[in-house]
């Protein structure tokens, strides 16, 4: 039946289980046809005009290409961050504490879950790197094991470039304290304490 | 941008929040084309070919109008189970404890949330009881104050059409302990305490 298509199809999509994919459903289909049309439409629209930026990853609109980020000719060429997610350059650009390159890996080196950061993407790295004249990798992973093993697998890979290459601070959250934090990170905020 | 009214737009879905409607979006944008495609196409289908049956309400195929329920003429005619959700009815449906006829309110009494039953709705109710003879009426609500008051209200309403009312029995639930019982809910089972 279309209902329970629509059910199934919804349910998809990542965090959604049946209940909510339902939920979604009859929202759609009985309270809020408007919804279903503007869903429908955003849809199509991102079918056809969304793409990833052909510099550094970012998701951006076919008519501009590179992004609005690599072709502001105001920002750091010396610098380059590179994220795994495409939507991790939205959140070091939102921190705004960088003004400097991305380049985004589209992955993590996860072997058991079969996931690995393409040899191809690698040399697009590199390419960039050439490009940009970059002094300085700064490597925003998040904290995780997979994570680690790619900024790990990354250090060795690009020591050869020579260039200076840093990671994102480990350590206790703004706003939380030390009663909150698990004792990996807090062992970790030890290691990394700064001088006063 | 094309990807924040995606994000937008499905942000909009009852239980998302931002985050989620993010994941969701990066996930059709860039992984996975194909749940994009198959998304677009079954919320056409939807858009097109879904309607509420209308005899019970439940949602059903704009080909399949009655809906299958009130078109099986095997089922028991003096029963009418009324719930407040065309999704109820698929529940009630799936316990298997039940072979009468229903119909859906859409919706509950809730004066604070300008939520009311029309009263179209529930002049089509005293047609459908008409129509199918029935004889009981089980009232199918949910545990909350509005579907109290919805039960309430029914009940003041269906008094001078003479049928039985019943409602569904409160009490503990299926392998569940009195431990996980809230107050409430335990002194219902204790009110509706049946001899052995």
């Amino acid at each position: 039946m279309t209902f329970d298509h629509l059910v199934r199809t919804l349910s998809k999509l990542p965090g959604i289980g049946r209940r909510s994919a339902e939920r979604m459903a009859y929202k759609l289909v009985l309270r809020d046809n408007q919804l279903l049309k503007e869903l429908q439409n955003a849809l199509e629209q991102a079918g056809t005009s969304i793409c990833c930026c052909s510099s550094c990853g970012k998701i951006t609109e076919k008519d501009q290409d590179p992004c609005r980020l690599c072709s502001d000719a105001s920002r750091d060429n010396s610098l380059l961050c590179i994220v795994e997610e495409p939507g991790d350059i939205q959140l070091v650009e939102g921190s705004g504490g960088f003004q400097g390159r991305y380049f985004c890996l589209m992955g993590k080196l996860s072997p058991m879950q079969g996931e690995t950061v393409e040899n191809q993407r690698l040399k697009q790295l590199n390419a960039r790197i050439a490009h940009w004249g970059t002094k300085e990798i700064i490597l925003a992973m998040n904290g995780d094991v997979e994570s680690d093993a790619t900024a790990q697998y990354l250090q060795e890979t690009l020591s050869e470039v020579g260039v200076r290459i840093t990671r994102l601070a480990a350590g206790i959250p703004a706003g939380s304290g030390l009663g909150y934090s698990d004792p990996v990170t807090l062992s970790r905020a030890i290691q990394g304490r700064q001088t006063l």
